[in-house]
C-alpha cells in the first residue's frame, strides 16, 4: 500500500498492539481523540500526521481521510459495559461517519475493530465451561448471526452491518475482525474464557497486516492466536487473508514461565 | 393475550393492515406520532386507548409500555431512502427505547417490523431477474446475515439485532418479521420482485397474529404470502409462529382479475 493508512483510535490498547509490531510498514496517519505521546509514536511518523479529533466530528473526519488508501477503524467506546447512548453516538454514528468519508474520498480498503462482545451470548449456561475447553469442538466461524454480550457488543455488530452496506454499494473492501482478549505478554491466568479467546500482540499486528495487504471483498473473521482452546474458527482468517498466527495460550497455560503481567483488554 | 398490547406506528399501512386484520381479537393500546381518525379505530378502541408521541420520546413509551403483555413495534422512519440522521433517530434509537422500556415494565413479548430491505442486497446483478421467477431455487430463510439495500435496511437489521440482545439477557420473547411488499387487494402488476415478496393484508394480519400467540424464544421469519414466486422461505415462519398464508400473487398475475387498485408499501 503506496497511500498513507488512516489508524483510527490510534491510542488505544488495539492501536497500540498495531504500532508496536507494524509501525514502520505502512505510512500511517493516525487520529485519536486524545493527542498522543511524541514518544510512542513509530519511526516515520511525526505529530503532523496526527489528527486529534472524535470520530462523531464530520468535517474532522472527511479532512482525516483526504488521500489515504485504507482505513483502520478501531476508535468508538471501548467499554463493554458503556451506556446506550455512548455507543450510539461514538460507535454507531462515528463508525457511519467514517465509512460514509471513506467512501466519499475513494478510500479502498476498510479494516473495522469488531468484537467477541457481538457474539457474547452464544456462551450460553449449557454451554460453558464446556466450550472453552480443548476437546469441546463448538465453532463460531463469523457467517453466524450476531447474538450481542451488551449494547456495546450491538454497537460492534451494528458496525459490521454498516461495513456489509457500503461494501455492496461502493467499490470498497471491508474486513471486520471481531478481536477476542488482547493482552501483552501472556494469556490470562485462571481464566479460561480469557485463554480461549486470546489474541497476543503479535498476533494482533500480523492479523491487521493481512487485513491491508489481501485481497478480499467482505470479511468477518475473528482475531485470536491458534490458542489449543478455542470456539472461534480462525478457518477463515488463513483461507481469506493468510493468517498465521504464531502464538497459543496452551503455550503459557501449561509450559514457559510468564514474563510481564497480562494486560486485560476486551475490545 | 388477557393483557392490553400496545401498537407502535398504528396509523402506518402495516398498522391499518393489522388492526383492520385482527382489530377486535386483541386489546389494543395505540401509539403513533399523529392522531388516528376516530373512524379508523377498531371496535372497542376508543381515543382513550391512543397515545399520541414520539418513539424517541422515552417518558411517553414508559407511560404507554405501562400494563401491557405484549408490544407489536412498527414505528419508525418508513422510508427506504430516508437519510441517515432519521433512522438512527427515529428506528435504531427508538426501537432501543421501546424494547428498554418494555423490559422494564415486564412485558412478556415483543414483535418488531423489519424490513425485506435488511437483505436487499442478495439480489445481486448475477441472481436477478432469475431469483424473482417460479422455478429459481435461491432462498433466503432467516439465519443469513444481513445484507442492507440502504441505510434504512441497516436501521432494521441493528432492530433485530436489539431485539436478540433484549431476548438474551431478559425475559422476552422476539420475534422479528422481514415485511415483504404488503399492498392491498392485489399484487403489483409488472413488478415481478414485487410479486415475489408480496404480502396480502389478509397474509400479514394473520402472521402477527400467530406472533402474538406462538410460543417461542427468538425468531427472524420473512412476512410474505405464499407466492409461487419466492426468494425468502416460509418454512420457519410456519414451523415457528404456525403461520398459514392464505394468498399467492400468481393466483392474480395469471388469473383473477384485480378489483382495487395496489397501494404500495415498502415496510
Amino acid at each position: 500500500m503506496d497511500d498513507p493508512v488512516l489508524l483510527t483510535g490510534a491510542g488505544g490498547r488495539v492501536g497500540r498492539a498495531i504500532l508496536a509490531g507494524i509501525g514502520e510498514a505502512y505510512d500511517w496517519r493516525l487520529l485519536d481523540r486524545e493527542p498522543l505521546a511524541a514518544e510512542r509514536l513509530p519511526a516515520g511518523v511525526t505529530t503532523e500526521d496526527v489528527v486529534v479529533a472524535d470520530v462523531t466530528d464530520e468535517e474532522a473526519v472527511r479532512r482525516a481521510v483526504d488521500g489515504v488508501g485504507a482505513v483502520v477503524h478501531l476508535a468508538g467506546d471501548p467499554r463493554p459495559n458503556a451506556p446506550w447512548d455512548s455507543v450510539l453516538a461514538n460507535n454507531i454514528d462515528g463508525t457511519r461517519t467514517v465509512l460514509a468519508a471513506a467512501v466519499d474520498a475513494g478510500v479502498d480498503r476498510f479494516v473495522f475493530a469488531s468484537s467477541n462482545h457481538a457474539v457474547g451470548a452464544y456462551e450460553t449456561e449449557d454451554r460453558t465451561p464446556d466450550m472453552y475447553r480443548k476437546d469441546d469442538e463448538f465453532r463460531l466461524n463469523g457467517s453466524e448471526l450476531p447474538r450481542p454480550s451488551n449494547l456495546y457488543g450491538v454497537s460492534k455488530a451494528t458496525g459490521e452491518t454498516l461495513g456489509r452496506y457500503y461494501h455492496d454499494h461502493h467499490d470498497l473492501s471491508v474486513a471486520c475482525v471481531r478481536i477476542g482478549n488482547l493482552t501483552k505478554g501472556h494469556p490470562p491466568r485462571e481464566y479460561e474464557r480469557g485463554q480461549a479467546m486470546w489474541l497476543s500482540h503479535r498476533d494482533c499486528a500480523h492479523l491487521f497486516d493481512r487485513c491491508l495487504a489481501a485481497d478480499y471483498e467482505y470479511e468477518i473473521v475473528y482475531g485470536i492466536s491458534d490458542n489449543d482452546r478455542k470456539y472461534y474458527s480462525i478457518e477463515r482468517a488463513r483461507e481469506a487473508l493468510g493468517y498465521d498466527p504464531q502464538d497459543n495460550s496452551a503455550a503459557y497455560t501449561f509450559g514457559g514461565e510468564p514474563k510481564e503481567e497480562a494486560e486485560p483488554d476486551s475490545a
